[in-house]
Formats: structure tokens, sequence, C-alpha cells
């Protein structure tokens, strides 16, 4: 009815989680408010998609060739997390934890979907090993089967080259209810499960 | 961290129902789809705020000066019905059911939140309601406090001016905003409108 309008509508139903309902409210809401505003939201979009390009290092997005995490004096160089994509890799630097450098996979093994090995960024991964000798590999992949297969298949290659290799610990997320946990999460944190560390 | 990426989070963030983290997901959505998708919600979201204005007669959003409904043969242009925001109106368009034309008053009366009858576009529909001279004034106004005082109001200065007053059939649930009513209850409430008693 009205194209421009209805144009937007559709561009912001192919965003994730919003639906033809909401992208109506947004659109509404994107020509109500000043128009400066409004403008800035596209700009911000053209902006990213032109400035960022993928580190070199890591391939996390980059203004520079150099990702400012491979670029830092504070960080361990010679750890690498392999995380599946960038929004893992914020993931991880929102805990505030994690003080060594990545590797973004780009995705995980998924042979019957057609992603092999040479689709994914592993032969990037294998140079970085040789040339940076890093100190430990820590495999920051998720817990579907796929990821647990990509997981054991790095293992494999890297160990035999003498490097250190880990994974995340699998075990109760914080605040969850015992009841509420499944069978195969629970079977790991019982496998999994520490000593007591406490004040004597 | 990354400049770009951080700005379009916080323009993201500025949108209503996106939170910090769905704005996360969308900026990364937004990086890794193909580069034309990306660009074309920019554009739409520029085309909007350059291409459309209001209808110079029923003040909804439009690419022309009279918008395809106000211009519309196949409508009763004697039957206008008075919405508070274009989301409404397209709210009523999505029922199907209503064949007249609109008036988009901007708000409803809230003296105190300022919002007085001077800043709504009362004067407008005063002066179209003279030339025009419609057959029925539907009051398309939502279920709250305030919207009712509109109603009252409105009914009070043009029953008086001789026209045919109606309000949507009480089929809205109390403190409802109107773009939330599924399309059933709308038509309900559509069919059912009733002539506004007040007490003079």
């Amino acid at each position: 009815m009205i194209q421009p309008l209805e144009e937007l509508v559709e561009a912001l139903c192919t965003l994730p989680t919003i639906g033809r309902k909401s992208a109506w409210r947004l659109a509404l809401h994107l020509m109500e408010r000043p128009e400066q505003d409004a403008l800035k939201l596209a700009e911000s979009i053209v902006r990213v998609r032109q400035k960022l390009t993928r580190c070199k290092r890591c391939y996390n997005y980059s203004e520079t060739e150099l990702c400012p995490i491979c670029s830092s004096a504070s960080r361990d160089q010679k750890q690498i997390c392999v995380v599946e994509k960038p929004v893992d890799l914020f993931a991880f630097e929102r805990s505030g934890r994690y003080r060594g450098v990545y590797h973004i996979l780009g995705g995980v093994l998924s042979p019957l979907n057609g992603i092999t090995v040479d689709k994914l960024r592993i032969n990037e991964l294998s140079m970085r090993i040789i040339n940076e000798q890093p100190g430990e590999l820590i495999l920051g992949l998720g817990g579907s089967a796929d990821a647990e297969t990509t997981a054991l298949y790095l293992a494999r290659i890297y160990r035999q080259q003498g490097i250190r290799v880990t994974r995340l610990a699998r075990g109760l997320p914080v605040g969850m209810e015992l009841e509420y946990v499944d069978q195969i999460t629970l079977s790991q944190a019982l496998n999994e499960r520490t000593d007591v560390h406490y004040e004597s």
C-alpha cells in the first residue's frame, strides 16, 4: 500500500526473531522518531559493512588488519580459544575472564550439510599453530553433536603435534535447578566432578 | 572494542523491544548475511524517511500528497475513522473490514502530559468535517482513560454539528493498546460500533 514502508517491513522481517508484527512496529517507530536517529541506524549498518573486515590472524571482525585482541600486549598470545563464530567470541569477552586470543572457525563440521574441513578455517588454524607455537588450544565450541565431532577432530590433529588441547567444562549452568537438567548434562557434570575447595 | 560494531549495537538498542543482547545478535547477523541484504535494510530506512510525507488529508504516511486510501474510488470517502496513530490505521487495514477513510489524530488528549487540543490534529479534523460533510465519524480510539476522554470530547463537538458519531464496540479489553488487538476482535468491535452517549 505504502511502498517504501512495506519494503522496510520486508527488510526488517529478514532479521532473526523479528516477525511481521514486530517489523511493523519497528518500521513505524523508525518513522516516528527524530529523522537523525533513524538515519543514524542506517548509517551504522552501512558503516559496519564498509569499514569492518576480518582480522587476518583470528578472523574476528576488525577495522584494522590485526584486531585489537590480536594486537594487545595485555593478552596471552600463546593461548588460542577456537570458537565457531564472532558472537561466541563476544560471549567470552563479556564474561571478562579470558585473557588469551581467539580463532574463529566460521562454523562446525557438518558433512551432511556440506560443511566439510575445507569449508572452515582449519587450514588457517594449522598454519597459525605452526607459526605461533601456542602453549594451549582451548576448544570453545558449543554442545551440539556437530560441535562435539569438530572438537574431537581438532583435538586429534593438534594433540598429535604436541599441543595441549583443552575444551570447556561440561556441567550445570549457574542457577539451574537440578530437576530440570537434562540427563546427558547431568552425566557429564557427574563424570567431570571436581574436588570441593573450601577455606579451612 | 570494534567501534563500528558497537555503534550499530547502540543504534539497534534504541529500537523498542530490542535489548542489548538482541542488538548484538542482530548486529552480527547484519555482518554475516550477504552485504546486499544488509545494505537493503539501510536503504529502506533512508527511503522511508526521505520519500514518505504525510497525506495532507488524513495525515497517514504517504509517498504522494494524497494517500492511496484518500484517493481510492473504492473507499467510502464519507465515513471517517479517527485513529491515534498510523499503526492503528494499519491494524484496521489488516482486519480487512473497513472501507472508509481515516484521520490520524497524532495522539489522544492527556492534559497532565501536556497533550492538549492544540497538540493534536483536531482543528484539521474540524476543517475536514466542514469541507467534506461526512456521513459518519467513527472514533477508532483505544481503551485507555485518555482515549475515552478524547472520544467524549470529539463526540460532543461533532454531534452538536449534526454529524453521526460512533465509536468501536466495547469489545476492547480495558487498557489494551489498539495495535495489539487481534483481527477478529477488531472486526467485531468495528461491526458493533455504537453511538456515543454522554452527559450534557
